[in-house]
């Protein structure tokens, strides 16, 4: 089975889980795909073989954190910084599962307040960061430039390119059109709208989980409390 | 007035004319904005004042070459490399005037028999070129990596990316469509294409020169033959 390895604190635990399966015999005959070269560095200090979609094309199953979700399990994502790389994976996965705690679930993209990350070609950023501010003034869009905190500098990609940052105040609309404007923008290499790419969330709260599964066009969503897991989910 | 400079061959004699026009004194206060690396180490030695799109974010005029022009003034460019900070500069350029010679002329994007470049992340680019070949299977599409004449590494482009050459035996249809369905392949940067983004296309031929000019969605040609243009046109 190939598996797409996510990136972030949420997907490190998945990593983390799939080494030590493996290492029991619970599970074998997994190729791990990171999305990072991070993740890529843990699967390979765990021993977990690896491989890359040059070798695999086909991922059988995803599994990453996210950083919003909507109702409909469209994604916000890349406020670690491997956007890129996780929709390159995450998009040619049969399946795509998603783990979030509650916080993560919003209304529309941006609802958190958090950013929606675009990863841009260093060239002329501050254009590129005007462009898409126009683009969305409708919303009340800010951007900035992700600066890394220890030293003030932008903060690169681990495809060598910069990233900015969008803030929206409202609902932006339609995520297919958004999608198609900020692509059409030269100097923008990809967004961190996952539009349509989860197969499934897994949504984690206090009292328990729940499963949201795309069925068709429906959404439909499943809860469990802790004890209930206790007892053999 | 800030002028687009463009890169490549004829570029290089339009960009050679400007610097000989400012030293006459014939030209004044103007601005270039170098579109690769190549043209702004060109432009600098000759002396023509220069700035770059984070300063100048509005171009008044652009002028360039182009590898291919179709009936409704559709370009593709980068053959030489250099199509994304091309299409950045020209995409917000008042006027864009493309000189060309008649072999440049086509029925359909890729109708020459040449090159649809685009460029990509050098992560997992096998992955994208095979996802290219398949969006145009219907064109009968052929792609493959650019490499170094010299020495067979892939060539990379002026921010730090590889570009793939697709090859189209039949007409691929809406260039919107195909545009949006290129930009919507996470990896993929940018194309060649320049879609309605021309406003005046030159055409030398042995004869004269034909004019070719964007009047709402026509385009309207005037031909002048090399003596009426030495006779003071």
């Amino acid at each position: 089975m190939v598996v797409g390895l996510g990136t972030g604190s949420t997907a490190k635990h998945a990593v983390d889980r799939i080494a030590e399966l493996l290492r029991q015999g619970k599970l074998k005959d997994i190729v791990g795909v990171p999305t990072s070269t991070k993740t890529y560095d843990q699967a390979r200090s765990l021993g977990i073989p690896l491989s890359d979609l040059d070798s695999h094309p086909v991922v059988d199953l995803a599994i990453d954190g996210a950083d919003e979700v909507d109702a409909a399990l469209n994604l916000v994502k890349g406020r670690g910084g491997s956007l890129l790389r996780e929709k390159m994976v995450e998009s040619v996965s049969k399946k795509f599962i998603v783990i979030v705690d509650e916080s993560k679930l919003v209304k529309h993209v941006g609802g958190s307040g958090l950013a929606m990350p675009v990863e841009v070609i260093p060239f002329c950023w501050n254009h590129s960061l005007k462009r898409l501010v126009n683009l969305f003034a409708y919303a009340g869009c800010v951007g900035e430039l992700r600066k890394c905190a220890e030293n003030g500098k932008p903060s690169v990609t681990d495809n060598g390119n910069y990233v900015i940052d969008l803030y929206f105040e409202r609902d932006i609309g339609d995520l297919d059109e958004a999608s198609d404007a900020i692509l059409r923008l030269p100097g923008i290499v990809e967004h961190g709208m996952f539009i349509g790419l989860a197969s499934s969330v897994i949504v984690a709260s206090v009292s328990g989980i729940t499963i949201k599964t795309k069925v068709g066009n429906e959404v439909q969503a499943e809860s469990f409390c802790y004890s209930e897991l206790r007892n053999g989910f």
